[in-house]
């Protein structure tokens, strides 16, 4: 182990600085079509316009007796006009003739006008009479009547492209008889976790060692944005077996472990050595040890084993690359509220601090935590608090920003 | 077509009163055990007690030196105390024997502390000296030394039942050795999509048809609130037909049209006859031709086939009980802002109305939508404002609660 290494960073980063290479890099990928069932929640590659009107035809918007309206001119319950009954419509099967004046033809919700009449008298405004039926009220054309292309005319932008699809989108896009949908493709993500103390998630742990807990973190977090994980480990601090898990075909290569500067620290020199190391350290904490680069045309987060730091650096710089390779707002997928803070935050001009805090009722409570190794810390918090490089922190009482995990 | 038919429902059950009865029937399943991969975002159905300590032995938290702490009393700059090294501590591999005084053993971040040591002189505190390195600071015992447990200790209740589980959740219960993790069943739904003039989603509406889309929009519903989904559909309006999709072993049934009093709403006829129809046309709009009910051991959800209609009554009452069931908060998924009303909206004492507006900035402006069936509506909107059936409405300059889409 050189003293060079052992003495950390000789030069950090900004987080500025590490996002502005970043965001160089990030455009959405390109598209594939998905089927209407798993549509939802993915991001619209382009714009939809519907070739059709919808509905295709007018239709009633009631129970009740289509007719030719001016024959209802002057009805009520003491001017009763009769009807002769000429047929039924149903949704989905027209009435084959056409409605002569004085002719009423039994129609329900959702069912095609038929032609020659001009809106529907409501069950509610009809008696029957002898053979037929007595309107009690007048109704004017068009009354009661959806008509074609009440929901969407043919020709219309229904959703624009960069879209996140909700449930009633895919609806709509049913309703215009789309059978596939061009989405982004979800970022492929090679996840590679390191390290000769892990054993694999799940596993009790037991003397010197631990269980993977990065593992299967990280590969919800990268689920939870939209990519499918490839995960792959735990694999030893060894140099070629690292290099091995470094897929250049991936979108994205996440490493956990070994991102520092000490001579088990490998994957920093791996990426130099075969691709671009343009990123390494960075003035946070936790997360420091970061490394960002790419290897082939796969961008690269090496991210720090200790798991607060990981799941602090995957919000930071990994999940942030996911989403806009998938179309998404790089935005935190995390809801922010404000709150009051009960105690004192401290943190150093230069460095950025992701502090974990309880939150309750617009009351923030900073969690007293050591290290970037109690995962414990994230789950018995609601949220955190970021104080940026160039504050010293916040006093109590102060309201600060909180973004709470989902 | 009889006239009592005809003229519509008798009475009217309130949104509270069907409520009321919903939620008397609502109990999370039965657990079962999912892998960690599959975990996240499920919901834990019973406390998880760790039966280990996280981590199982005391490690380094920094690079550098284990040392007894007392031997640096006194080091600084101008006052360097020499140590010999005596070997390496990695994560994952001790140092096999015991520090004596005088010694030091280079150590790792995550190191099992070695026997005999109390503290780790990190690196830059360190120059290398002879045979040796000099110490440059003192250290106290237990400096940068992370104890036996410092994450989770033995006998700690590391996660509570009902927890939906995020990636860090699953990151601790994999450190502490859960390969399978206990949460509540996903609902298991069948969707039942019927209507004569339906056409499969996907295909493009022609003549007097329609596309489907209550079965992707529901579909995906149902997932998003956790639920199992097998859709069945178009079923024609036959009441044999219907009969067989009603799945009495699901958890819940959800039949899409026919759900109203005209000839063709079989359903609520069918649930009645082979199980319980206890509510059947709610005061609200839209979706008042909404019927809950039981048949089997499912609960019933039977939905108008307007897809405005069905998507609301979906909200508020077959994604509640799927909620339920799965475990989870009954509130809705959405998020909730407040604005102001841009023109007034109004509604009927004694009916409850789901208005969909758009939001932007504080602003709300209600969208001009006539019917029910206009499903486009849900997509332009941002969101909607509900109106409870003790409220005539609220005036243009009203501070609203708007629920927006997820």
């Amino acid at each position: 182990m050189s003293d060079v290494r052992m003495h950390g960073f000789t030069r950090r980063h900004t987080v500025a600085q590490a996002l502005a290479w970043l965001d160089a890099k990030l455009r959405p990928l390109s598209s594939e079509d998905v089927s209407l069932r798993a549509a939802a929640g993915r991001v619209l590659s382009q714009a939809v316009v519907s070739r059709v009107d919808v509905p295709g035809f007018d239709r009633a918007t009631m129970d009740g007796y289509a007719v030719v309206a001016d024959c209802t001119d002057g009805a009520s319950a003491y001017n009763r006009i009769h009807f002769k009954v000429a047929g039924d419509a149903w949704p989905g099967s027209s009435f084959r003739g056409t409605v002569a004046r004085g002719e009423a033809v039994r129609i329900m919700t959702g069912a095609p006008i038929p032609a020659g009449s001009s809106a529907v008298l409501p069950a509610e405004s009809v008696e029957p009479a002898g053979d037929g039926i007595a309107a009690l009220a007048a109704v004017s054309p068009g009354k009661n009547v959806g008509p074609r292309g009440e929901d969407i005319v043919a020709g219309t932008t229904v959703l624009d492209a960069g879209r996140v699809l909700r449930p009633q989108d895919v609806g709509v896009l049913s309703s215009i008889g789309c059978a596939g949908v061009p989405v982004v493709k979800k970022p492929r993500v090679r996840l590679a976790i390191t390290g000769n103390e892990l054993l694999p998630a799940g596993v009790e742990p037991r003397d010197v060692h631990i269980a993977d807990a990065n593992g299967p973190m990280l590969a919800a977090l990268c689920e939870r944005d939209g990519a499918e994980v490839d995960l792959v480990g735990p694999i030893r601090d060894d140099a070629d077996a690292i290099l091995a898990a470094l897929d250049r075909n991936a979108d994205v290569v996440i490493v956990s472990g070994g991102s520092s500067v000490g001579v088990e620290d490998l994957a920093p020199m791996l990426i130099a050595q075969h691709g671009e190391l343009a990123v390494h350290g960075i003035a946070m904490r936790p997360s420091s040890p970061t490394g960002l680069g790419t290897i082939g045309s796969a961008l690269v987060f090496l991210l720090p084993g200790n798991p607060v730091s990981a799941l602090c650096a995957y919000d930071f710089f990994a999940g942030r690359a996911i989403r806009a390779l998938g179309g998404r707002a790089t935005v935190w997928p995390y809801r922010r509220v404000r709150g009051v803070l009960a105690r004192k935050i401290s943190s150093p001009i230069g460095r950025l601090d992701y502090a974990r805090v309880k939150w309750s009722d617009g009351r923030v409570e900073p969690l007293s935590v050591s290290g970037a190794s109690v995962l414990s810390s994230t789950t018995r918090a609601d949220g955190f608090v970021i104080v940026g490089d160039d504050s010293e922190g916040f006093p109590a009482g102060d309201e600060v920003d909180v973004w709470l995990y989902a």
